[in-house]
């Protein structure tokens, strides 16, 4: 891959990246950074000086989000908002999330030290409790300023029986003026966003960056197969109802149908799966697994759905077994904006890249903002695809060429051209 | 299938097999009559008492086994035995173990009355401890017989810390005497054994009994298969080393390997599996499971075993797994005595019945008397092959015929033709 030389600051932003990490740091490289907590306070904080530092108009709202906005020529146009979050997860990295506020933050800063003036506010945005380990429900921030909390949303506790209006006080913000902090739709014009790909398709393909196609939608099934104990010596095998041989069959042939289309980057994953009785000598009774369905295309996606219903009935009737489904989850996939790819890929062309385009497996704050404006993201490669671990690691050179795209995107989006 | 009519007394069978079954009895038709307990006492002096009645000579030994001996013509000869056990699981049924020792003292009663005496002694022996529930390990009046304790074996607690050691005292047994309840192996002719089936075979073949041709020897494995995690969105299907994905590929194949010949009574239950970590959108990355494979054909089970370990080692190759195969027992099949099989289809043919010859999956007191002497067994139809369970269920008929088998095979063996 070969790029000219970068525009932003590349000592400043791994700096930065590295100076974070120390903020809740556990270990040699890890971070725990709990949304609301006194480390993700310390770490806000820090990024917050480091806005104002780069000439920003500042902000940490009611949700707990930290708002830094570079004023435009025409304050009035729908923001450009560039955002991800801080938060961590309970064993987790450097990189998750903070590579994508702080990326941020250096594009507006190289823009202000360019004398680029956008023709529209840009906003960076560090969402609050994106991961959702301590109240069990991610996304808190994105959703919040987007009206998008549930009713009972405050009143869930941490393991301490601390609840998240308890904790959104004790921090400083104002549970009783969220509707303050809430963002009109008209008033947001595009979002974008830069991650760690948390997979290892980059890594594979030997590039430092993605252009995200969208985040796919999962499906989320539970099946249970019901057969019929006996002992496993005295039942031939033309007379067994066996849950477990039946969901082996099962799982061989999700792997097959997620495969017809090499091209295409649907998965199909079983992580769960319990057997009843579960003793060597006992032909298992029951099976209950989870199928885990996730494609950019909900065309296909529905396809490969009905081929896996119609297998399931197929093995059951040919070894004797009750079955149930159950659909747990069923989320349309988020495409991103065609003109923000197409965008993306003229820019990178501009600074000798050739990136590839991928679909995103994980949520992000994006998938709540592509409800609200055109979005578009960013990937960057990181180590064996290892993430929500100390162990994840992506090189300084990847975030900076993955920053670099974000600002060439930036500008291109919020300039005359 | 056409029978003559039975030698044996049906009606005083049938109702010494329920009056037995009412002690212990749990529910309906469930018994509960653990080796050594006070139930098992009232159901041992039970069976004594009907012994003593058929005017057999009668003895419990010190290792809690309860004898019946009908003497023969020449007192010195090999003693033909006829055996099974009256101690059952906690949550056992009415015919696993009786209807053998109650079959065998029906023969010999039959014999009396009939005024046949046998060249050699017979005895009928209830065998102390066969399912091994109490202490955690069965067999245990068979092996006594045969000298073949373990060192600890008394030393063995149940789950109220007694003792196999104070439970034998309990009983009336002296453990310091065991060795006085031994018999050498010049003294033992021949065994028979009467059981419930414990599989669906002859229920599905419609036929009250069968010959079987031998106790499968069961070889147990546990395999191990290493993978890598990643999150079940963002890893290709091309880049995964998904070890739930590799498990189901061997368990389909191992239902292949062991159907290659259909003929062939072998069977491969793959009963335990154990997935980690075992969450929905984290792909496998390690799964542990267990494979029981049992064959009357030991050349054949090797084979099948080799194959199976070229199948896991094929599967890990492609999916880029690790594996661990570990052997946990590998027992030999135990044949019975071709020329008893050949006896009893001949004693069946002159009581009209076409008897099939099938393998035993489950163990019984006769795989440990298989290396004392030649050895038969009869099985008898049970509902749905259901055991260890208070629905067990055979009926009467099915277990009289069991018993006519039983009688004109052991004339045959013990008397001049």
């Amino acid at each position: 891959m070969v790029i000219n030389q970068l525009t932003i600051n590349e000592t400043r932003l791994s700096n930065r990246i590295h100076e974070l990490a120390k903020v809740g740091k556990i270990g040699g490289t890890g971070v725990c950074r709990l949304a609301l907590s006194e480390e993700y306070k310390v770490g806000l904080k820090l990024v917050q000086q480091w806005m104002v530092d780069a000439g920003l108009e500042t902000k940490i709202d009611h949700f707990g989000n930290l708002i830094g906005r570079l004023e435009g020529k025409y304050p009035d146009e729908p923001v450009h908002m560039i955002g991800s979050h801080i938060d961590s997860q309970p064993y987790g990295g450097r990189f998750d999330g903070s590579i994508g506020v702080l990326g941020g933050l250096e594009v507006v800063q190289t823009m202000q030290e360019h004398n680029i003036v956008p023709e529209r506010p840009v906003e960076i945005i560090s969402f609050c409790d994106e991961e959702g380990h301590r109240f069990g429900k991610g996304l808190f921030g994105v959703r919040g300023i987007l009206g998008k909390l549930d009713p009972d949303e405050l009143e869930r506790t941490d393991k301490d029986g601390i609840s998240r209006k308890e904790a959104l006080t004790t921090f400083g913000c104002d549970p009783n003026r969220l509707h303050e902090s809430e963002y009109t739709l008209e008033t947001i014009g595009s979002y974008l966003e830069m991650h760690i790909e948390q997979g290892p398709y980059l890594e594979a393909k030997d590039v430092s960056v993605g252009i995200v196609s969208g985040i796919a939608g999962p499906l989320w099934l539970t099946i249970e197969l019901s057969g019929f104990a006996g002992h496993a010596g005295s039942v031939p095998m033309q007379l067994r109802n066996d849950a477990l041989f039946g969901a082996s069959k099962i799982i061989t042939a999700l792997n097959d149908i997620v495969q017809t289309d090499l091209d295409a980057p649907t998965v199909g994953t079983v992580g769960n799966l319990e057997v009843f009785p579960n003793a060597r000598s006992i032909i298992p009774e029951k099976v209950r697994f989870t199928v885990d369905l996730r494609d950019i295309n909900k065309e296909r996606r529905d396809r490969y759905e009905q081929q896996l219903c119609d297998c399931i009935t197929n093995v059951a009737n040919e070894n004797g077994l009750q079955y149930e489904i159950r659909e747990d989850t069923n989320t349309a996939p988020k495409y991103c904006e065609s003109e923000i790819i197409h965008t993306m890929q003229e820019v990178s062309k501009q600074i000798e890249l050739d990136i590839p385009v991928l679909m995103s497996g994980p949520f992000h704050d994006a998938i709540v903002m592509a409800d609200a404006c055109d979005y578009g993201m960013i990937f960057v490669r990181c180590k064996e695809g290892i993430s929500h671990n100390p162990m994840e690691y992506a090189r300084d050179e990847d975030i900076s060429i993955g920053t670099e795209l974000l600002l060439q995107t930036t500008i291109n989006m919020t300039t005359s051209k």
